[in-house]
This record gives C-alpha cells, sequence and structure tokens, in this order.
C-alpha cells in the first residue's frame, strides 16, 4: 500500500473529525442553543472533570511509551498545562472554578460523586488506549484538539449569552483553552506527519483518532441517554 | 505496627544507602583509585548510558501512576532535566558527552552496542519495578539521590585527577549533578515522609530503596564479572 502523501493524510484526519467529532452530538446542540436545564449544565461539568483530572495521567502513560526524546519535549508541556504549577493555575484547577461557577463545589467534583458510569468507562478506555497502542497513536488520539477550538469559542459565546447564571470567572477555563487547542493540535499534526510515514501507521493514526471522538461522543450519551446516539 | 517517627525513618533509609549503595562497589573504589584502564572506564560510560536514558520513561511511568496533582507538578521537572530543552541540553545529551569525552560516538552509546546483558536487565527490571508499584515506592526508590551528592563528587575530583586523557567537556554531567542531586533528594524525601504514613508503606518505601540500591550495584556487576559481589 502506498503511503498517503500528508495533504492525503490531513484529508482523512479532517474527514474523521467532520463525521465523528462530538459538535455534533444532540447534547451540544442543545447546549449552543441555550436549551440545557441547570441540572444538566451541572452533571456535564461535573462528568467532564473526570475527563480532565484522567489528561495528565494519559499523557505521563504517552511520554512513558514514547522513546523519542525530541517528541517527549513536544509532549511535557500538556502535563503542566493541564496540572499546572505553584504559580499558574492549570486546565484542572480552571475546570473546578468552573464546577463552582455553575453551583457545584470543589468536593462534588472531586470526589466523583456525580460521575456517571458510562463517562467513567469512556475516559477510563481511553487512558487503557494509550498503554496500549503505540505513542505515535497516542499522539493521533489527540488530534480532536484540531476540531476544538470551533466548538470552544462557540461554547463561550453560548454560555455567556444563553447561561447568564453561571459566574463569568467560570469561563477562565474556554479563554486559555482556545488559542492553546490550536497550538496543540498543530503540534500533534506534525508530530504525526513525521512519524506515520508507513500506510499502516497512517491509518492507524486514523483509527486512533476515530476511537477518540467515539469515546467523546461516549460521554455526551452518558449524560443524556434519552438522546443518545451510536 | 506503630508507624516509625520522621527521624527513625529517615535513620532507616539511611541504613540502607550505608550498607548497600554502590559507592561500595569494588568498581567504583577502582575508579576513584584511578585503577580503570581506557576500556573500562568507555565500557562502564556506554553502560551507564542506558540507565540515564531509561530515567524519563521511568518518571513518566511514576507520574502516570500518581493520581495527586501536587506531587506531579513536583515530579515532572526530572522529565524536564533528563530530556532538556531546545535551549538548556539535559542529563541524557551530557552523558552523552560524557561518551564522546571517553572516546565514545555518540552512534556507540545511541545504538546500545556496548550494553551488556546484566546493565540491560537491571534497568529494565528498575522501570518494571516503578510500573509494578505504587508511586509512593517508586519515589522512594529514587533516594539514592540521598547518597549520590558525596559519590558525584568524590568521581568528579578522581576523573580529573587521574585520568587526564578523559577532554574535560565531559565532566559537565558530574557538575551540574551534585546540587541537583542534592535538591532532588530532598524533594523525594519530603514526599515520602508526607506520604507514607502507615508502618507498612514506611516498610515497603526502605524496601525501595533497597531494591534500587540492588540494581545499582547489579550495572556494576554486569560490568565487572571477576569482581562482583552479591
Amino acid at each position: 500500500m502506498t503511503p498517503w502523501s500528508h495533504d492525503e493524510l490531513v484529508e482523512q484526519l479532517r474527514a474523521v473529525g467532520r463525521e465523528h467529532y462530538h459538535d455534533r452530538h444532540p447534547f451540544h446542540v442543545r447546549m449552543n442553543r441555550g436549551e440545557l436545564s441547570r441540572d444538566e449544565v451541572r452533571a456535564w461539568a461535573a462528568n467532564r472533570y473526570y475527563y480532565q483530572k484522567s489528561i495528565p495521567i494519559k499523557d505521563a502513560v504517552l511520554l512513558s511509551q514514547c522513546p523519542l526524546r525530541e517528541v517527549r519535549r513536544l509532549w511535557v508541556h500538556r502535563i503542566l498545562d493541564h496540572d499546572g504549577t505553584t504559580e499558574v493555575p492549570g486546565g484542572i484547577e480552571l475546570w473546578l472554578r468552573l464546577g463552582e461557577a455553575v453551583g457545584l463545589s470543589r468536593e462534588d467534583l472531586e470526589s466523583d460523586r456525580h460521575l456517571l458510569a458510562g463517562a467513567r468507562d469512556a475516559v477510563d478506555s481511553y487512558v487503557d488506549f494509550v498503554r496500549t497502542h503505540s505513542w505515535i497513536e497516542g499522539v493521533a488520539s489527540s488530534l480532536t484538539e484540531l476540531f476544538a477550538p470551533g466548538l470552544l469559542r462557540q461554547r463561550l459565546d453560548a454560555l455567556e449569552r444563553h447561561y447568564p447564571w453561571i459566574e463569568h470567572a467560570g469561563f477562565d477555563y474556554f479563554r486559555g483553552r482556545i488559542d492553546r487547542s490550536q497550538r496543540d493540535g498543530e503540534e500533534a499534526l506534525g508530530i504525526v506527519l513525521r512519524h506515520a510515514v508507513t500506510r499502516a501507521d497512517q491509518e492507524s493514526a486514523v483509527d486512533a483518532l476515530r476511537f477518540k471522538c467515539g469515546l467523546l461522543w461516549a460521554q455526551l450519551n452518558a449524560l443524556s441517554p434519552a438522546e443518545a446516539r451510536p
């Protein structure tokens, strides 16, 4: 099998996003229309927290699989971005503040007391996927970042407009994340283009991204069984 | 079983170092007396490289096991310290320069062509240990850093004095490492004292340090079977 050109591989990856990214899930569509109840917004924030807190674990697993120093050097900032430092709050801290802004306590989030089994399973399967696949597939699975900026902008706009009861301090997560997603997506794409060079590796990268889209989607299905879609 | 006080635990850990740290191995004793041949110095540098390059992998495994953000925040710099950045050479790069200073090529080290089975097994068993034990035991296994500054100072002095054929640019690894070992050892000790609070966890921490001393020792046994000691 002839390897795809860079353009062809990028198109394959973008096609996965167009078809499977969770911006099209009914729950997100309702969120963006301002149709979620307070309880639904709270359930979403509490369940998505489990994803947030698992991301640095997933990235550490990925680093531990990668024998290339130059790739680890590029990747390690993601752990810092989520965990933060003593000076700079990371993504996990900002998500806790979002939780507070929608009326939950830190304890609500940190205890996982509102975590649904389906959302937990989806996230755990992600960490597991990265543990049991090549580091290139791990990197490829992060390429949902390529599609994130549009969704994040739309979401920030929708939350500000339609949910005036949410304290604005809660939006800092999204404000910082839009630019960072853009950068991270391009960085990961560069790594995949450089290192997935055989057709088999390229197809595995596309499959990894499809898997990742599936588990983001599964988290929303868990939140809203009545509008669950395959 | 009553937990040890902090002082008692520190004493238990230091006792392991006094008895099992590899500064007392005959190969190191000869190194410090200036009695190693050029080939022995080269074999040591080439084999120890495998340890150096595995350390960030081990630390990524450790991060991936640790659910505490505040501990991951403390630990992540170790990966950066070894891998370096585009601006600052890390420990792995400095060890490659040491290899060149003793007359090996980068390719000699990076290809593992001089790597002995016993040295490889010892290092692989370390990564495996961290993967299969608690993150606190992983942290405790790093406490050989507590004993490293003395050995590093002695080694730097011995190399400069007794091995004038080694290019001095090769010593940068040790120069930077003395202070960093001190800091890293104290940091890891603080984590162990805070988090190993039951007597069982404290004993596991001591066992982890004993295991680590054993594998440093095993690397030297592999290098010099004639003077191998249990």
